[in-house]
């Protein structure tokens, strides 16, 4: 198989930005909408970066997104706040109400946002990015469509929702979780279904709630398993970990949670009610210097990076990663070489391309 | 095997406060941490309650602990403040930086307070259901002395790490988190090399860096490995979370982070260096009604609950259990007939007993 053709970013960004604005996204939002994508095809998240903006285009077609929703705070505290996203683009409204996390830590020390009535909003990892340019910790999470089963049951009822948290560093770069609370990624079980191999014991059931190594027996009214996999290896905390996201970013808001978040994808089912306003996110910012000096928290910080590097290494590893290694690695080369993109997701660029008469040229 | 002996839960508090006075701990202060201890025994966290008397009395006894000391607030916001707990006792350090939590969420809708200068502060949980008695969503993490390889690593770097969140319902009981981000306790390791049985592939490694099912090999020089375990089913993550933890409680306070973290029993092995100021821990308290109409937010939480109830259940299983249902059922049980006590903490007690002249009746 040849290497997938190279976009430059900038040229895919433009395209993006003008797609949102086809449908109304005011030009600001659609490039910042575009940014927030472009920073998942810049990190090699590709499930997350224009790879998606066919969903979203979808959920324009069927007004499903109002492309001018404004965001409002219903309700506030000295560092807190609840944010209405309108049932706008998720990758506008998660931006606007992290700024406001953001403000909040500035008077406050300390700034928490839940967010309600929003809809996809892009990889958790861009909006602690955020945090981290203004000297920031910054946390995001968000729920998502259901696609996991809690430890010992067999349907799906949770969300693969992830958990995102940056710390700076002084000449040492930042550390940067970015992580889902299943234990391995849905795209994994559709790659390996194209490649006709098996998955490892531990990512998903069936839809029985036998674990499965058969990609289709997931695909297939199965699901996914929560980090820890199962009852011996701590799929209980895993299965924790994705309600605590739950309950700070839908049930704090008053957003769906668990089985009741909207589907995000046309193939995705709808779900049988409604207990709340679209999908949720939890957004929180701390600053440093609320804490200690920034200086000195980046000096350990430093020290704390080259710890875990200098860890001897397990055989046939060359030793521990830090967290936000590999993002950051293929940030650089992507921002010099270019975004590769798949087959399927060009066919669908072009696809959004005739639907809105926007050039993607290649 | 006959059961273990009951022990009625106000005659060990009673024994264990006495103990702490014994120490030139004040009364009150004693009385507290006495109850942190058995938080623990009462929700069957054995590993964190009276079967850890014996460490802090050789702490005591070599001088490392501070019986009488003082908190500080060293730097404070409107949200947030740092606490240095004067290398007190972390069962009465923990519940005091707590209190400054919520008291901070009392008056700003959030909390945060990170500790240095400290050391082991019982389960979590008791901090987050402290939280609870107030209306407000705790949080609490803590490091601890270095037992878990970072992924990929051959070596013992981090802690056990845990992470506590609760949340209330209405009618239905809270929604209770209290878990380490390692795979699996350490304590089940000891459990299986008494019963001469193998771990399960997951737990551990060997002093070499592989994977082992041998708990002897583990203990003799090998590791925990954290939350997912391997690459395949999200090591990473649980790696990630653990070293979330520790930036929290102790970059962030100026505590020791990492192997540098001072070791609780003396069994283990003293760190090379010092980077900060003892252990470290993490609180945080979010006032409800600064998001959202608490009633609202406990109704949704018992629907939540019942959600979680109704999942059709995996082969095997009575379906996915609430996170903090064993604990709550447990003490319901303890509370009725007693703490059972296995013959090595019941000799330890003795032997406190016999050091410090406290009566241990059975």
């Amino acid at each position: 198989m040849p290497d997938p053709p190279l976009y430059p970013p900038e040229r895919l960004l433009d395209f993006t930005a003008r797609v949102f604005e086809h449908f109304g996204v005011p030009g600001d939002d659609a490039r910042l909408a575009a940014t927030v994508l472009q920073s998942a095809d810049l990190r090699a998240i590709d499930s997350h970066g224009v790879a998606r903006l066919h969903s979203y285009v979808d959920m324009f077609h069927l007004g499903r997104i109002d492309p001018r929703a404004k965001i409002a705070i219903v309700r506030e505290s000295a560092s807190t706040a609840t944010v209405d996203g309108g049932n706008g683009l998720g990758l506008v409204v998660g931006p606007k109400a992290n700024a406001i996390a953001m403000e909040k830590a500035a008077a406050a020390g300390s700034g928490w946002v839940s967010v309600r009535n929003s809809n996809h909003f892009g990889i958790a990892g861009y909006y602690v990015l955020e945090a981290l340019e203004r000297d920031l910790i910054g946390w995001a999470m968000t729920n998502t469509t259901k696609l996991v089963a809690p430890l010992w049951g067999a349907e799906r009822v949770l969300g693969t929702n992830p958990i995102a948290i940056a710390f700076p560093g002084e000449r040492e770069p930042p550390v940067v979780i970015d992580m889902a609370t299943c234990a391995a990624a849905y795209g994994k079980v559709e790659i390996a279904r194209r490649a006709k191999k098996p998955i490892p014991a531990g990512w998903a059931i069936d839809r029985n709630g036998a674990i499965t190594t058969d990609p289709d027996a997931m695909i297939d009214g199965g699901a996914m398993l929560p980090l820890g996999s199962d009852r011996e290896r701590g799929g209980h905390k895993g299965y924790a970990l994705a309600v605590m996201v739950d309950v700070l970013s839908a049930v704090l808001s008053g957003a769906n949670w668990g089985p009741f978040v909207p589907p995000f994808a046309l193939r995705q089912e709808i779900p049988t009610r409604s207990v709340g306003k679209g999908t949720g996110h939890f957004f929180g910012a701390l600053r440093i210097d609320a804490f200690i000096e920034p200086s000195e928290f980046k000096r350990q910080i430093d020290e704390y990076v080259r710890t875990l590097r200098k860890t001897r290494p397990a055989p046939g590893t060359n030793g521990p990663l830090v967290p936000g290694d590999p993002e950051r690695e293929a940030e650089a080369i992507r921002r010099r070489d270019g975004i590769p993109l798949v087959l399927p997701v060009i066919e669908e660029l072009r696809d959004i391309s005739r639907q809105t008469g926007i050039p993607f040229t290649e």
